[in-house]
């Protein structure tokens, strides 16, 4: 059976180039993104189990937090032709990939996902992060990404960054509840309301929202309720089949996507082999096992723009 | 069977009284605060079930954030004789309450300690909060009131406020943020290896650590992981049995304690109905849910000084 992990990383090569071009201290600053995995598809390749492929999306390795805006654009629309060109180029691996935005650019981020998102069948949606700019990415500037990702019927895949606003951030709790806060600010700004067509993929297995849903329950309006489980999930939680049930159980089994943030969080290849096993430990039917691990993600593709 | 919910609060009106007359807003600015089955014993009495008991704490009121450190101190004791003396007269509903601590004056908060906790079978823990006086509660100034309990052998309850420093702050998510932080500090502090006689009883049946257990353990040492586990935890999640079966998972059945945050959570009564249930329809065995009931309380009790 093939097993789509919707949420795995790479780093593309000449984006990496040049953007260590422009501040020579990144890899000395983002060590993890030293590993060889994220630039090196002959050895991705290699550490990918058989019958496994991989929706790829960049590393979080932002052109809009070292330059301006114009160079950003220009980056972004480099590194998305890149990921672009290693889809094509093994498809049977990655059948497809994930964009990036110039976040200090909105209009040019427009422009990017009309150019090379809007249609496409190897670059499917876009990846934003929890903050961008050190602003909460439901900030109004940003919403007409949310609008036109609607309107061209394609997911957004949102991973967290740390809002260093706030003192302890750590690594283990902080993302997943940056992660909450954005899910929090996407509902309370009515997004699912205001754009029918919205898909979210949330990374972590919806970080708090199951565990806690019974606060969304009793405190917040039903309509909230309602629209939190709209989300689709992945399963990156580096394990754990009861909160895989717990996350089942609140977005529905349909809205559970086999995703796993390789290759990072167990090393060297990351965490493919113990999240199959705690899907497979889960207590939902083998029909819905098969449907995460690659029946929903082709459902939601087929029916995508 | 006797049900015994260890998280459920009062408001002793003798020191909502002097509250009130130090600050006049009180009320007003903490409306939920007016709620009756918080003062008054009789309506108290009327709403819990028949063979329900709680072991009371105060809501979150506390002198340190309106007062001097005299003052704060003298409000803790009148308080907290006051909390003795319902536990006296009603011992049928309330077997034991939880003292207040002045946080603004340390070397009185651990004497109240000595006078009014050690040894005595009416107040036999005390409430902290996620944060003092702007502080984490794992700040050093505090340190001294974790060895004090450990060495007393009483459990401290653990309570979330906001972290007033950090935006966006919301009432769904953030105070299990705050629960959080404070139990990844308290094991960074490695005060569970400095003091092993402590015993924390965090409120919302563990916070995020259940479901992220996972990151704990590939992210931090292995001790850490055990660190976590020691921590015992209310059921006050509003419902949703599948997460109290991975709290009974995570920290062991034998470390949950029926608990519900009434009059709390929903109103007017709170949610002990809700909270009765779903403990009713966790997968654990009935031997364990009557241990989460009852049973593992008494034996944390039995267990003490």
């Amino acid at each position: 059976m093939t097993v789509i992990d919707v949420f795995a990383h790479v780093l593309p090569p000449k984006f990496l180039a040049r953007m260590d071009a422009i501040h020579p201290d990144i890899l000395a600053n983002f060590p993890y993104m030293k590993n060889q995995l994220l630039t090196d598809v002959a050895q991705h390749r290699a550490s990918l189990p058989a019958d496994h492929q991989q929706i790829i999306s960049a590393v979080n390795l932002n052109p809009e937090d070292f330059v301006d805006p114009e160079q950003a654009a220009d980056l972004c629309r480099a590194a998305n032709d890149e990921i672009a060109a290693t889809v094509r180029a093994n498809r049977d691996i990655f059948p497809a990939g994930v964009a990036m935005l110039p976040m200090n650019n909105v209009p040019a981020a427009l422009a990017i996902i009309d150019e090379q998102v809007a249609g496409s069948d190897v670059l499917v949606g876009v990846q934003l992060f929890t903050q961008a700019m050190g602003e909460p990415i439901t900030a109004a500037a940003y919403e007409p990404i949310f609008a036109k990702m609607a309107a061209i019927n394609a997911p957004i895949w949102l991973h967290p960054v740390f809002d260093m606003r706030k003192p302890d951030n750590n690594l283990t709790f902080s993302w997943e509840y940056e992660l909450t806060q954005a899910m929090y600010g996407i509902v309370a700004a009515h997004y699912f309301r205001k754009y029918p067509g919205l898909k979210v993929i949330v990374h972590h297995a919806g970080a708090m929202v199951p565990y806690f849903s019974q606060r969304i329950k009793y405190i917040q309006p039903a309509e909230d309720y309602a629209d939190f489980q709209k989300f689709y999930v992945d399963t990156a939680i580096l394990g754990n089949p009861l909160a895989l049930d717990l996350a089942a159980d609140f977005f529905g089994s349909d809205h559970v996507l086999f995703g796993t943030d390789s290759p990072f969080g167990i090393p060297p290849v990351g965490p493919t082999a113990v999240i199959e096993q705690a899907v497979n430990d889960m207590t939902v039917t083998t029909e819905q096992k098969q449907a995460i691990f690659s029946g929903n993600w082709q459902r939601l593709l087929a029916s995508l723009g």
